[in-house]
């Protein structure tokens, strides 16, 4: 089964998760980037359009986290055939909401279905990693592995593991209308830290994912809190600390920073509490002069798949 | 069923676990100390000898470890008595194997055994905390925690938690005549760490977490070490990367160091690995010109128990 032209969709994810700062990630549902890849007889990668919520992106596919990513899957795999992008950007940039990641993720899901032996799913991590390195400056996984496999997942350099989530959890996730850029907030972390916070936030870290592992809410809000991370990059959130008081007053397992920012998440016990919760949570920005938009997700999202494929007539009979 | 007079043995243990600075421990079989207390009409705590491998500890109640504990407990509990503590010292002093720890969890053993009402093992654990920070001059529970309760353990300053190993995994634990003095071994760690290093630390907590609650013994050996706090901390140990080496090249999953050292340990997958490392860790230090013995440990090791108790006549129908 050869295919010339695919078609993927990789969802938006929120990275850090609070407690695993560029280690753990979840995917939410509903947004996301559509990327299309077809067949070339001109090697390398060619971006023809940028089309969506962000279009100003490079188009140089070396300076483009999908172009990086799929240069990197097609020299390893050594194919002998370019491939055309074509990408339909459905995540707002600088949200925090993996934006750069879903397009990387996106284009290696359509541009794999293409080669002669598609690699599983997970195999295409070190590519994701390598085309999410063009956007950050740092190679971290807790954007692409999400997006790739779905639902909570542990994102080392070299691999990715799904991690359980007690059945039932609902994440919302408020994005304001505000820009954070990744590389700005990065440098908020510049200064070293000291033994006795990381100790905090390595005890929050071990809770958390004893929760996880034994469906236990409560050592989940036990854990669920960024003591490392967040007092530094709240300031560059208007209205973050509100915002955050207003996912725990609608009784969240924690909430923290989404990504880099702006966007601020919560973990929930039902959908319909992360539903008023995220109403809270826009309403709070809003008393900020932010507006902003609400997503509430399982945290049993999907991960990125296949939407269409043509394929090449002789081969239809297993399409 | 009221009892005058019990005794206690806590097992020696293995802080840090390498991964887990003041989070994580594991008990290991073997050494420990054994305290008596009885019950006396004298208020407060008494100690009334310090005997075994140590004997110059403080025996004023409020610079004693077991002494604190026990009065944190006594006065928790308005206990309308007071106890005289016999304190058999199984664990050397400064070895990193929890030897001031031990003493007060088995003091709280006894003493608990003691009270109208005793409480669950896992109640001690705020007065053993108590009574640990006497010496190490911070609240951590990665000593008690184990010592409580056996095997692997996650303590939070709040609440521990047995966290499950694969059954079949055996420590060696290598101790050296050495003596790294706690506080010393803490200025080591005054300088602030980097993002940087706290993500791969973060990182293998994850993992080797990961693979406690899933058995799989390749991500423990992912996780299993230290690149936060073990730099910093090795050139305390005379000979520590040879010793470190000879455990590796033994086939462990991780090694590193037992507390604040001088102590060594490591995780094997069966008791005639651990032996045969231990050996070979031994020599090393050896060849360093320190003298060292080698425990080998379940690490399901149990953790602190009463060994003797004399009950009052009048209710001996419930001992």
């Amino acid at each position: 089964m050869t295919r010339d032209r695919a078609t993927a969709f990789a969802p938006a994810s929120v990275g850090n998760a609070g407690v695993g700062f560029d280690l753990l990630g979840f995917a939410i549902e509903g947004p996301g980037d559509t990327v299309t890849a077809r067949r070339s007889d001109t090697p390398g990668v060619i971006i023809e359009s940028i089309t969506g919520t962000v279009t100003d992106l490079p188009r140089d596919p070396e300076k483009n986290t999908a172009g990086k990513a799929v240069q990197a899957l097609l020299d390893v795999t050594r194919a002998q055939f370019g491939v055309v992008l074509s990408i339909e950007k459905g995540i707002p940039l600088g949200s925090g909401l993996g934006g750069s990641a879903a397009s990387a993720t996106a284009a290696l899901m359509a541009a794999n279905a293409l080669l002669d032996a598609p690699l599983d799913v997970a195999d295409l991590y070190p590519f994701a990693l390598a085309g999410e390195a063009v956007a950050s400056g740092s190679v971290h996984g807790d954007n692409v592995g999400p997006q790739l496999l779905g639902g909570l997942v542990l994102a080392s350099p070299e691999h990715l593991f799904r991690i359980p989530v007690p059945a039932g959890l609902y994440a919302a996730v408020v994005h304001p209308d505000h820009v954070v850029e990744t590389r700005a907030a990065r440098t908020a972390l510049r200064d070293g830290f000291p033994i006795e916070t990381i100790v905090a936030q390595q005890t929050r870290l071990a809770l958390f994912l004893s929760g996880c592992f034994q469906g236990d809410r409560n050592l989940i809000r036990a854990g669920l809190a960024d003591v490392l991370v967040e007092p530094r990059r709240a300031q560059l959130i208007p209205g973050f600390g509100e915002v955050k008081q207003a996912a725990l007053d609608h009784g969240a397992l924690g909430a923290s920073i989404s990504g880099a920012g702006p966007s601020v998440f919560g973990w929930f016990e039902n959908q319909a509490a992360a539903r008023q919760a995220g109403a809270a949570m826009v309403a709070a920005f809003g008393r900020c002069g932010l507006p902003a938009t609400a997503l509430v997700s399982s945290l049993d999202a999907p991960g990125a798949c296949l939407i269409e494929n043509r394929i090449r007539p002789n081969h239809a009979s297993r399409a």
